[in-house]
């Protein structure tokens, strides 16, 4: 993971700094709070901020005025029943906001989630640094045969070599001529740092690229970074999607880690993901009818089930019988 | 304003708590944290939660990694900037959640809002209290003449009695009736207790109709409440159009109220909301005309400007020169 | 229902008209354009306007050029696969518009579905009609003793008839008062009609009450309408939510009409949404982990089962072992 | 613009058809309908599908029952009435579909318009064509002196040349080395041609890089394509920031030719949008004092406005006092 120095610096500043509150405070979370947690080579996923906790859901599906004098197990009890009946808008009282690091091709999958609030650093305005995603040798997948949307073995030898030295060479050279483009000084320092730049032309006798254009050169494995700010049953709903099996590899490795910080955050609400949406498994009315059928005592395969081969697959699958 | 002892109780406990935290506090708003602001004749705003502060606008604005060590000025400077260019997006950033007593025709106006997370309080579950508003005297006013959704003067002596007595009578026996339907004791308690009534019934020989049709018998001035969260962005579109001269005076006295919270939460923005949305005007493209020509020193009357009566009649009065 | 001479004759002239289009037309949602079907005493729904069938769902999820030659069970095949992995987008590319007349309790717990377009009957500009909501005797239900947000058996007698008569002459009184308030002439024609009745004071000596004023005094059961305007997606969503059996009767009696305008819309996909949402059922972690030791043979009671009693009985009845 | 004769068949068949339909149609949108309207060197919009036109914005804020018998003009005065005054809802009853071909830099900016609906060409699943974006000569502009997110000059002579060659031919190695790493052949052919495609391996001794992970080596000016769905007030408030003069150019490209559709499809809300909304000007409380005063006759500067340099610079450019 790449933190400057002085981005660490800042980071260990503000985890230094503590304040007094009267708002709801949740220490396991706070014990993280601002860290860059790692995520692939360069990516990290950083907590800055939050609003809300476990009570906080309870609070509002009561509409309450205060925090109440009941037990943890009664709460925990009404989260499972707002869980299970789908009593979504307790859980988006509650709010968190990342600071994320992450390849420009994940961010195109991440964004189509809607209900968030995002700010993304600019290529408009500021330079890019050079870095860009290289798939670890055991990520680097062939595509699959059978699913025209997922991976199949993961490449060796030759092949493998081949491939990282394309990837490595064509990112390194479209970097090389973004800056050249430019005319600018490399960056590498952040924000304002780069208003100093301007004046610093690499060629004087070129006028250089504008920003917003010469930022095309530069290919999807480039590293971006955003706020991400999105309350708890949205967030949710984004893990449920991109912490799947069938989610691609790079975003759900940064899925993952949040479900992580979900776990420190809000763990009964986390329990109650796990338990009724993440382990779960949905059944068709077809479906249903196949167990029914098979409780019952009756022989039942895919021909007599009413189900195609694939989703009589999945079914026996879900249900342990392969 | 309504709150009984126990509201009261709750809401000073929790104002007594104090915890550590790393995140960004706000002394000026956490001052009046859990209180309840009084509106209209019952009803109350208190803010119950807060994420974010000026600050979080410039850092989110930057994608930066720490606070900085900017000066105040700059901050103020780069908000300006921002709210001007309608870059909205660091605004959405700062969260705020409030718990709001409202009549509920206010509530049906409000909810046309929908980028908020809301949490009613539920009477298909619960007996509403016995509270309805009543308009002052002074606000009880007469059916504007000249515009089909405004009021006009006052009304006063025999007609506002009258209109007083009509409204207070039915919203009475609308309520008797609700409770003679339910045939339970009277609501005062929340939530839980409530749940211990329903083996008391008023009168054993009826079955006591279902909550969810008995609310049905209850009039608009009926006051419900909710738990209400939001990001500032759409927090200042909320309140740019309840805060307006053309807003209904009920709902604008709740805008009134949470503009003053927004003072205490983020001065700077609040300031710059001031500066260019509620205390700007907007100029049409010939509304633009016409000023130019103004200050080109043509005189320009309605006939020339281009301009509908009440076109001209409104920029007149927004120009100062009626 | 009711509709006017006038309003049926306006809608009777569009339904008159035909144009011809190079879009897509449904030939069985077109039979019953802009109609109006009859819901509850005095409700309806209309569908207004619509865009896309089910092969706009099959050229989104395949980005086309055109509407291709693909056989129709392709089409299906691809529309459960879109339905059974969750990927939504594509069905938010079909949208409708409703118009619809309800009561105002049904149209609160409507509207907090947010994802929709919505155009509500302004009663602060005109004045609403003498109609309200009265439960047919055999919807008349006493609140259930089991569940506090459900109904139990049905109210008789005595009983059934003071709860009519009070509902019925609470929602007259207050009606009377909100003409009487309002000192203009009873409702009845719609819109511009209204404005000529301005001059039309019953009683010229008062001035009269402001309409936004004077309806805080109409009870919840009283009717309003709108334009309610929704992609595909949400409405899916919604009439998942809405024609559920834990749905309050009078808005599932709107959302079990919708369904059949969804089959006359989008056959395919309504009949997807009925195998995978309507009629399936979402097994827990440990529901699943009971269905998989059943089926292996094991005894399972509640007590062994890891659930609580009411999730156990929940996951019986779905196994149909009751 | 790079139309296939398959896909350019396709659009022709489509438009070769016409149907029946009781909805309002736009004969003058209809004209289009379908057609790629060329942007950029590759790019394109095409019209898919609308929903409304003029007439049911206004039958919107009637919430009416047909389309009544009123004259163009009452409906003309009403739209500019509601987009005077901000009262946006009656503009979302209209809704359109296009079908977009943009550069990849250019959907990056686009999606951060959050409500509308988008179904994205998916190079997970297939294979992206040899296209990409090139300047145009007189659109290679250099970094703006002044402002960090602009553009200045016109870059000319041999620093043009070199950046167009190392553009093109980053591009056309990215390419090449896509094409490698998926050894499969030279895309061309669009969606389940795609499919036949699996067995066809360039070199059958290598297993071909996951298309997932291959697509990583494309840069930012590649085409992309999409379905997007809009109502017609957020449209409005996507072009009216979109065709601004501080939008970037080749985004700026497609809001003009949307802009064109939109004149074509809803008239009076089109030229609403322009009087009040794209020709306006905006003035902050402090530049509204200014106007005051200097109508008043009073000599106004910068150091007496109370504005900054660069506020004081931008009225009076919108006054067009420079």
């Amino acid at each position: 993971m790449a933190l400057s120095r002085e981005q660490q610096d800042e980071i260990d500043r503000q985890r230094a700094q503590v304040q007094a509150t009267r708002r709801i405070t949740v220490p396991a979370l706070e014990e993280i709070l601002f860290q860059a947690l790692p995520v692939l080579d360069h990516g990290f996923v950083r907590v800055v901020d939050y609003m809300g906790d476990d009570g906080a859901i309870v609070q509002a599906a009561r509409v309450s005025y205060g925090r109440g004098t009941r037990k943890v197990q009664e709460d925990r009890g009404l989260i499972n029943y707002l869980m299970r009946h789908r009593h979504t808008t307790p859980f988006e009282m509650c709010e968190i906001k990342y600071h994320v690091k992450l390849p420009i091709f994940v961010a195109r999958q991440w964004i189509r989630h809607r209900t968030a609030n995002v700010n993304e650093y600019s290529a408009r305005y500021s330079i890019l640094d050079r870095e860009f995603y290289m798939p670890a040798p055991e990520h680097l997948a062939a595509q699959s045969a059978s699913n025209r949307q997922g991976r199949g073995e993961v490449l060796a030898g030759d092949e493998a070599r081949r491939v990282l030295d394309l990837l490595r060479e064509d990112s390194m050279r479209a970097y090389d001529h973004y800056i050249e483009m430019l005319n600018e000084d490399d960056a590498g320092a952040e924000g304002e740092d780069a208003a100093k730049r301007d004046s610093a032309k690499r060629d004087p006798g070129r006028q250089g690229l504008a920003r917003e254009l010469a930022r095309m050169n530069l290919s999807l494995n480039f590293y971006t970074q955003w706020y991400w700010k999105i309350d708890l049953y949205n967030l949710m709903h984004f893990l449920g999607l991109r912490a799947d099996a069938h989610a691609q590899y790079e975003i759900r490795a940064y899925a993952e880690v949040m479900l992580g910080t979900l776990d420190r955050w809000v763990p009964h609400a986390a329990s109650a993901f796990r338990e009724y949406a993440l382990g779960g498994v949905r059944l068709s009315a077809t479906g249903l009818a196949v167990v029914r059928r098979m409780l019952a005592g009756e022989p039942v395969d895919q021909a007599t089930s009413g189900m195609s081969a694939r989703e009589w697959r999945e079914l026996m699958a879900a249900l342990g019988r392969t």
